[in-house]
């Protein structure tokens, strides 16, 4: 189901896997995102550089098509499997370059992480983010690529900013 | 609170800092449970083999105190920060041999983890589990030493195997 939301067309987006030269992009859209901060980066940069494997990290990197952004990394995606689990993924990084924000560069990244783990055979993704006004956004996207909040752990994070969990299922629409 | 399941008192049981010569007992444990099979059992070892850091996973080893298994570990617990927040931390492993159980060493384990995680300041303790009736047994551990059921994940390990998430408050009680 995807909720109302208005969001304009990703046509001028395109989604592509991470080569290793986009790791200084990665961590600039991070630092200057306005919600992830130098811990953040640092967690993601050392999950950029393990070594691929085909139960690690899976990495998109999302480029104008077109425009004055024609070209640059606008944002990135990482995304895996659940360790236990049988068909569970992670998405457990998005972040746009704030220039990019309402271009559609978000929904492509979810709809493409969507996609390949569809075409994985996964069941579910399951998706962790906070209850906080920073996020919004954020889970604005999640509901509008079709995910639900499916649990909420209260304080999880710190006092007054909770766990959400969304989730998809996949596998009945395949 | 303390759920109503009677438990024998685990004063027969000591629980101290595990020691690297503990590595085999904790494979064996694991492998021998019923529960958990070699793909756990190595991801423990690989866990249990990480330099010990202030921000990485810390380990328990029970031991009986009296009687034929004297000396011997009867069980291990595994517990560590959850990243990205702030005083919350995760139970990652628990297993009592399974001639060691109904001895009290789950709880006592837990219960120790309880209080090194209230030592540290710490604000919550989650627990990640199945709703499997393989590990009934440990939901009613988790229930008796004070946790309670926050959340639940549909079919998150696989078809009819949800994820259930435990967690208990600490910072209320000091």
């Amino acid at each position: 189901m995807i909720a109302a939301v208005e969001l304009p067309a990703a046509a001028a987006v395109t989604v592509r896997d991470a080569r290793p030269d986009d790791r200084a992009a990665i961590s600039e859209i991070l630092l200057t995102s306005g919600i992830f901060g130098q811990t953040d980066a640092d967690c993601v940069d050392e999950m950029f550089c393990e070594a691929p494997r085909a139960d690690g990290y899976h990495w998109l990197a999302a480029e104008a098509a077109t425009g004055a952004g024609k070209g640059g990394v606008a944002g990135f995606a990482c995304y895996g499997r659940e360790w236990g689990t049988h068909g569970t993924w992670d998405l457990f990084w998005i972040c746009v370059r704030p220039g990019a924000r309402g271009s559609g560069t978000g929904r492509a990244l979810i709809d493409t992480v969507i996609d390949r783990v569809r075409a994985e055979g996964g069941r579910m993704v399951v998706i962790y983010t906070s209850s906080t006004e920073p996020y919004a956004a954020a889970r604005r996207l999640y509901k509008a690529a079709g995910c639900t909040p499916a649990a909420t752990i209260p304080d999880y994070y710190a006092d007054g900013d909770s766990l959400l969990i969304f989730t998809r299922a996949l596998r009945a629409e395949t």
